[in-house]
């Protein structure tokens, strides 16, 4: 019984430990990451299906990427956060990786995939940053 | 000793169950919030003072946002993701907010000092993107 009692309470505090480390980890884990941007310009006449990208397009892309692939995001553009200005962005696409050689290595052999897959969902040429978390 | 037996037990459930929950609460936790997004484009002669601004411009600005503000971060431009491009972006801050007009509001009063804090760390006017995490 004292063997049992023993048993679940180291249980109870590596559980107690692992979820105050998840937490940490949570907060500061994108810190030091690459992110490769992708950002589809806002202009008259430019068009973005967000249904295709995000159900067809970026799941593809996401797929090439294996495990150098921490996550993925996609964010609408909804207007400029300066009065009178036109919106900038349709919407962005970002990946955040641990390895830039590892992303272009992997991309590099399906690139003619993705800018096919372009015409599906957008007439306008994204432009695309890379960069580095800081905070 | 039952007691304390079932007790402990109960215990360890509870914090397998929180563990499990604060996983999947982190994995979906920015869909659907509003992106304010800082992007200070690149061009010869342009400065930035990363320094400065992570460590005063956008602490003093997150101050001023309060409850609303679920998260800020900063990324530092390294590259053009295409070949024979310009760096787009110099850096990027972002702010998570639960609502725009509250940021708004928040700001508003604060204009004056956020604006007079640029020439502190930077020579180039930023364009600002109000976007929605779809994922």
């Amino acid at each position: 019984m004292k063997l049992k009692l023993l048993l679940s309470s180291f249980l109870l505090i590596s559980c107690l430990a692992a979820f105050s480390q998840e937490k940490q980890s949570n907060q500061a884990a994108e810190k030091g990451l690459i992110k490769v941007s992708v950002m589809y310009p806002y202009a008259e006449g430019k068009t973005f299906n967000m249904e295709y990208y995000e159900t067809k397009h970026m799941p593809m892309v996401a797929g090439y990427l294996g495990a150098n692939l921490v996550k993925y995001t996609i964010e609408k553009g909804l207007a400029s956060g300066l009065p009178n200005q036109p919106l900038p962005f349709m919407a962005i696409g970002t990946f955040y990786i641990k390895s830039l050689s590892d992303y272009q290595a992997a991309v590099a052999p399906n690139r003619e995939a993705i800018r096919a897959d372009f015409a599906n969902y957008t007439n306008v040429a994204p432009i695309i940053l890379v960069s580095e978390v800081v905070k």
